[in-house]
């Protein structure tokens, strides 16, 4: 979707410096591959080096920018939030693919289903009994949705997620391929040597703007619900287990485990590959760091780092003092030497 | 399913106390949530607080509690195990969902297939030739059964679920939706500056009253077999490597993997993201703590913490002496002046 | 598919030696278990007890191995490389399932794609608009291809494997069930008390040779290509995030995540439930062992252990000296006593 700079800037709300406005823009890129006809963006100052060379038609950049710093040919796009501006022009040049109203012929949809308009329903799609589609939502191919199910307006259901019975879905919530929402908690009573299932009997609630990565896994509760707040964000291959209270605006970095029971207050962020025992609290605009192993509750606005995870400069120190441990070892043999001489002239001079 | 006090009591073979046998209860809940018209459990002594505050109709307790420290409209439901009994009362309020006798007309169903009766298969279910499904099985939709498997009595397959050929599977079993049974294990020889394949021809087997859950990878055997043993039951998201043997009732927990070729002995329980290197005995009874990372054989019976993991009474002697490290660092350097001084003195007393 | 072991050391190149060449073997087995009719190989010493009490037809071995060890029914098939020689003769009698050209009746082909000769295409597979599909490739049942992908020769794409829009695969890749290739990057900028999502418009490139296993995920660019190289290998529920660049040759094992805009260069080794920050750089033929998080640049061709991680002799240093430390906290409370002393004396002395 091509489109003159000066048009692009107006639709970003940007001042254009330099350059030719009548110049096509066709895409955007990365400041260490754009080229002629692109636009990218410089927010970080170790990445100017890129830009000397770059043969990029247009740059977002940050109000008070020294302009000398840039190749004549470059037209600067300046605004005061130039993350953002470039995020509306990766949207112009880039825009998202849409689903126009179609249900496809080979796609199941069982009994007293009820469907909003603009629906996009791709093949092989299954949608089950009593279940309430919302306005402009896409179920593509494969989907399953069980029975009970309300989905919002505006959803993207990604091919093959499966959405078990029961669950509850806001607006604008994406769900990635291979997601499964709703399969059974991990319970058991351990019974004349064998493990006696705990039946899962309750259901997953999704709040609005949430959006879900690809083979992630939220276990319906086991009573009540498991909740996703509005605007958390999880990325691919997370395990959230029966009964989690995940609050609004949360990130969940991939490969996380949340086992069951637990509180993730509102921002919390869990970062890459860590793991939230069972009835656990972790506060709110805590950081739980990557690979971080969480055994207790967690207080507000700290960072935690380690397995088991301490505050971040307790855990630090820690690993500052673990790289001296070596040295500290024969030290201490040093200073155990030392003394035993100091012993033996003290014994000697009685 | 409401039913009144009386009926479940008898159902659960409990006794009541209090209360009125008469009332009816639609549904159970846990102890922080439960209302009128709602059985709960209370086995915890810490969550006694809750039951004082609650409205619930029905309370499942142990025999010789003191039934005073409960609010009067609470009937108490006594039994030996309330637990189980609970359980029990949620099996009958909730009861799991059933799928009657019926083969969807779009599925497919290869030459030689043999089908037991009171079969469901849903729509879209792919089932190879010359396999064989149980009894009251129930495949849902889009599970994909490749040739040659076998599949036991009671089973439930959901949606997604992938099982590849030749793959062995016993009565009672419940595999979540995108858990895939039977893919090539991963392994490869170095060759020529290059991976070579080694041929993954075996194949899984899965004893009966299996769970395996959502997303889940159990890889078939390089040659021979990757065994599940009977009663074990396998979290979210867990990978198990080619040619481990599983033993019978093992627990395995959300993101744990099992890298190849392991003994997992019966009864032992791998907790959640916790890492077995390959060629690896877990003894009888094991545990492997959350997020440990084991690289030798586990003694039967031992508990394991951390990475590498150790016996956990030592992993925890050390995690204290971690903890007193950074302030170690400090006073052994005071130990160095102290010494110093010693030493300096020493030798002006010379 | 029965073979002579004449016929089968033909096949093999390997010189037989021992045993009757006449004998019929029907398939392959590994040492502790290989039985009458089957052919094994002994490439580990530590393997040698058991083809003393092994009943097998034949066994691999290298030149220079004393016979004399071996049982006189098993035929020795001795070959410069027995490992590989194993491999042909699993390859001969156990092979691969090959899928003949087809086109499922119930599968999607959208407008505009080409496809190659010789295709197997299963049911419920659907194919979006101009995509491509080369020569002898099997899209088995249910594989999702989006639109614009390329896909080369004689790969297999197993069944529930989704490709999401623009991906690009080269010839003889295998991607496994459930594997997700080209979800969206996870990107998001925070404000206005919200994180907004950064559009992910970018792709996936998966050269030559590439095998990618069972729920893996692989996400698309947010800008430009996430890359896999020439014949590297990734195992099961492995996450690779947007804007890696993965060399050729590279290995990464089960449950292994690499956050994004890393390089990992050529011939590197990520070992299970291995973890890599953001922006890092994994050096040519360098070891991340077994759940080591790395933070930082890793050089070629080291080893690198821990969480941090750190060089494995650094690695392995701090852990010898942390299982020494709660002797050392002991031992510098005595130091710490005996320096008492030493000073009580000295101003005793005085």
């Amino acid at each position: 979707m091509p489109i003159t700079l000066k048009e692009l800037a107006a639709f970003c709300d940007a001042r254009i410096e330099g350059g030719d406005p009548s110049a096509i823009i066709h895409s955007a890129a990365d400041i260490t591959s754009a080229q002629q006809g692109q636009v990218t963006q410089l927010t970080n100052p170790k990445y100017v080096r890129y830009i000397k060379e770059s043969t990029a038609t247009a740059c977002f950049v940050a109000e008070g920018l020294h302009a000398g710093e840039f190749p004549a040919h470059i037209a600067l796009l300046i605004c005061p939030d130039p993350e953002m501006g470039f995020i509306k022009a990766v949207e112009k040049l880039h825009p998202a693919k849409t689903y126009h109203s179609h249900i496809a012929e080979q796609s199941i949809i069982g009994n007293s289903v009820t469907l909003g308009h603009d629906l996009f329903i791709g093949p092989y799609a299954v949608i089950g009994e009593h279940t309430h589609i919302g306005d402009r939502t896409a179920i593509l191919s494969g989907a399953y949705i069980g029975c009970n199910v309300t989905i919002g307006q505006n959803c993207r259901i990604h091919p093959y997620a499966v959405i078990y019975d029961n669950t509850i879905i806001g607006d604008n919530v994406t769900i990635h391929s291979g997601a499964i929402i709703g399969a059974d908690g991990f319970g058991y009573k351990f019974r004349g040597n064998a493990h006696r299932k705990v039946p899962q009997v309750g259901n997953v609630v999704i709040e609005d703007n949430v959006e879900i990565g690809a083979n992630t896994c939220i276990d319906r509760g086991a009573l009540g619900s498991t909740t996703i707040g509005m605007g958390s964000k999880i990325d691919n291959l997370v395990q959230i287990g029966h009964n989690n209270k995940v609050g609004k605006h949360v990130i969940m970095c991939g490969l996380t485990g949340v086992s069951g029971s637990c509180t993730i207050e509102d921002y919390a962020i869990l970062a890459g590959s860590s793991g939230i025992a069972d009835h656990v609290t972790i506060g709110q605009g805590a950081v739980v760091m990557a690979r971080s192993g969480v055994a207790g509750n967690v207080p507000a606005g700290s960072q935690f780092f380690g397995s088991p995870a301490k505050d971040k400069k307790t855990a630090y120190k820690e690993q500052i003092a673990i790289s001296k441990l070596p040295d500290l070892v024969k030290k201490i043999k040093l200073l155990e030497e030392e003394i035993r001489q100091l012993q033996n002239r003290a014994s000697f001079d009685e």
